[in-house]
């Protein structure tokens, strides 16, 4: 990154390696750095700008259904992970364990969170004792820690941030309603704020949560025809209230065990939106989380008038998050730049343009240039924008559509895993076995049962015993 | 916390025992809950939206200064934390160790982050080749562990949040000039923002961070006469970056140590807060930082119209954070849960009132009932607020000219600490074993060298050598 020339020549085709073209985006775009601390990343300011307006995007649509933040304690004690049999068996294998405070080792030893279902049921406990002390609506953002083998930026790490929403409700139905409500939450602002089309659905009994009754996911498609798990709402029913004793005396004055949800989103959105929306050139980043929607790039800006116009522009566009580009590099090199960076809008104006009193207006995404009156750039920048947030979406989901495939039986299912890189989606029996099977002969996963299903057909497509689902398969992330 | 019934019967007077004083609030106010994890506290929503605002307020300021966010890891390895000697002596016996990766043993053990000028060292080492990589002026908003014996809610405890600035300069010169920036920003904020006066100095070698040249102060004084240490800020020179060899090419084309700087503000400001506002019948919060602005509390709200007369008042207040109280709980309750909040107003509306076309606004602070026509709520409430805001500042300012002392020799320094609560300001010969022995014979810190300087007399009140400094002395939390 020192050497700014290369910022273009060494990018990998996204053609020829998806995997390289990646980390070679994260890394040229400025995103993140690799840190000494094995597995853990460094999110740059570029990155974490990203971040920070998915947060905001995301805690506003919380608190829009009554969601407050509240923070929690990093660490659990084992005794406190091991009290759902479920959970500790699905976290203690990846957990990062700390056995001494200071100089002293500890009486016992204390993980760092991998999740917080257990230590908001420790909390819960003390503080849910009426029916009038629910529900609880919490959230908490924070980062994570699970100790996994391999890692790549955005997508899997070591220590990762995220939020995790706990809430506790007096009813089943209350949870459930409350664990759907969040999923949509999810798909509203993937699809409207990060142009990420998804698929709503349940996982399967093996992909679920440790210790839920049930799952919910929203599955992405990433431009490699790989699945992305982008974010998920658990019902827990009252299983971890049972383990943790978490009752509330009811207006029946008899004492119930509460019914439990969480739910979260991480930093592996930044990794869905590079996947979704990238191209040879670098990022392409949605407007509405864009840090810099618009960066303007004076041409000879040395001849009278070019910075002056340049920063006039600039300032006629603070409705929105503008940038002049004044450095003294070649324009070429803030081009690809701006392209690197993903910046929506870059606005070109030199000696001529000035002279003709116009500019040209020039989208990341298609690379469309557009000529425009100085005087018209903000209506004509704030149409764009919408545009491009809209065209953005639009082109992900011919995407996820022209890459979803319906297999009607054993044969077409196993040509599409063949050849096919996408999503595919055949009826299901239900039962284990046949999952583990396709897994093991295809190496793909159930991605969800949509809650838009279809009847492809009247059997499983592995053991053609009589179907109960359709399911969505896919290799994921 | 479960029997609403004893919020206020329950809580200590300050004047009877101000440390039960301050706990109770912070659990009567749902500020805080004890966790299980012994040290660490549980932020509850109505402490966290405080930190959220402190959050707000303070990042927007950061980001006036050119300030960029990041995230780097939360662990430390060991042979990372050792590298700049004075550091891993300050730090290393109260961190906590991680010694296990899921079932693995690491081959090094790290440390949860107590700080993270070695992580910004070791990123900055990579980051940093040319004078144009200069200046880096990053910050990041995390928790960091400090494995504290003894902890209190938000003013020491294991685990805390925290912002932590970390810069890198070209000369000297510009880290001072970063490092005093950013005691000034911390400065505005507390006296603007929380209302919470301050004095600006420089600590003495002593007290000064572990590994800086020059650590500088904003300390602020306690209803009982005690200092706070409010934030801090640190100009480190090329020691980190000689220990971490972080060197740049200058435009001369010869290789340069960089030169440092970093800065926090805690979750202990929220004690301070509670400290330097509070009162008998609990929180005061500034208008500025308050996440409820104004309630507005229905008297005989079954009386045909009081209940929809308050939700017109509350939409007529849209521009400020306002809520109103509709809960089936007496009127009697529901001020006294204002007045434990801290909510800076309630506005009282009765049939009697309605009739009238009138309501009563009341003061948190002073407790002072306005009548005002309903009409007029919107533009009174605003003007009340900045009053609010002003008003407890000038008293808080007025209590910390009220209790600081000046002593101008050792009778009158004596006299001070037996009977004082509050700073004293006495001169001093600028050595250590003067320092230590007051710390020894009376039990007191030196708070900070002050910028502005008085000079009290000619003689250390201590050794009665020449004076070089004049310093605040105090008993801190």
């Amino acid at each position: 990154m020192a050497d700014n020339k290369k910022l273009v020549a060494e990018i990998t085709s996204m053609d020829e390696d998806f995997t390289q073209w990646y980390t070679d985006v994260c890394i040229k775009a400025d995103l993140v750095s690799y840190s000494n601390i094995k597995g853990c990343m460094v999110i740059k300011p570029a990155g974490y700008a990203i971040w920070e307006l998915i947060q905001k995007h995301l805690d506003a649509r919380f608190k829009e259904t009554g969601v407050q933040n509240a923070y929690l304690p990093m660490f659990i004690p084992e005794s406190l992970l091991q009290k759902e049999k479920d959970h500790v068996e699905g976290f203690a294998p990846e957990v990062a364990w700390v056995t001494h405070g200071g100089l002293e080792p500890l009486a016992e030893r204390y993980c760092v969170r991998p999740t917080s279902e257990t230590l908001f049921c420790d909390y819960y406990k003390g503080e849910i004792h009426s029916y009038k002390d629910l529900p609880q609506v919490l959230n908490q953002w924070c980062s994570v820690v699970r100790w996994e083998k391999e890692t790549r930026p955005f997508l899997r790490s070591r220590e990762f941030l995220w939020q995790e929403g706990h809430t506790a409700h007096a009813t089943f139905e209350e949870a459930e309603e409350r664990t759907q409500q969040m999923l949509n939450v999810y798909a509203d602002f993937l699809e409207n704020d990060m142009a990420i089309p998804v698929i709503k659905g349940q996982k399967t009994d093996k992909e679920k949560f440790a210790g839920a009754e049930a799952t919910y996911t929203v599955e992405a498609l990433m431009h490699d025809g790989r699945a992305l798990q982008s974010a998920t709402s658990h019902n827990f029913g009252d299983g971890f209230a049972k383990a943790f004793g978490i009752q509330y005396a009811g207006k029946d004055n008899q004492l119930h065990y509460v019914n439990q949800t969480s739910w979260g989103l991480t930093t592996r959105t930044i990794g869905a939106m590079i996947m979704v929306h990238g191209d040879n050139s670098g990022l392409v980043v949605p407007p509405k989380i864009a840090p810099i929607q618009v960066v303007v790039i004076p041409i000879q800006q040395k001849k009278e008038g070019v910075l002056d116009a340049a920063y006039d522009i600039a300032k006629s566009l603070s409705a929105f998050r503008v940038k002049t580009d004044d450095t003294d590099r070649t324009p070429g090199y803030k081009f690809s730049e701006q392209e690197m960076r993903g910046i929506p809008v870059r606005i070109e104006i030199g000696p001529k343009d000035l002279e003709a009193g116009k500019c040209v207006l020039v989208r990341r995404d298609t690379r469309e240039k557009i000529e425009c009156a100085i005087s018209d750039v903000p209506a004509k920048v704030g149409e764009l924008l919408d545009q491009i947030q809209k065209d953005m979406f639009d082109r992900a989901k011919k995407h996820l559509e022209a890459h979803t495939f319906a297999a009607h039986n054993k044969e077409e299912f196993e040509e599409a895993f063949k050849e096919t890189k996408g999503f595919v989606k055949a009826m299901w029996c239900g039962c284990r076995e046949c999952e583990d099977k396709i897994k093991e002969d295809y190496n793909v996963t159930s991605r969800c049962i949509p809650f838009e299903q279809e009847k492809l057909s009247e059997t499983c497509v592995v053991c053609g015993k009589p179907a109960t689902k359709m399911v969505y398969w896919g290799r994921a992330y």
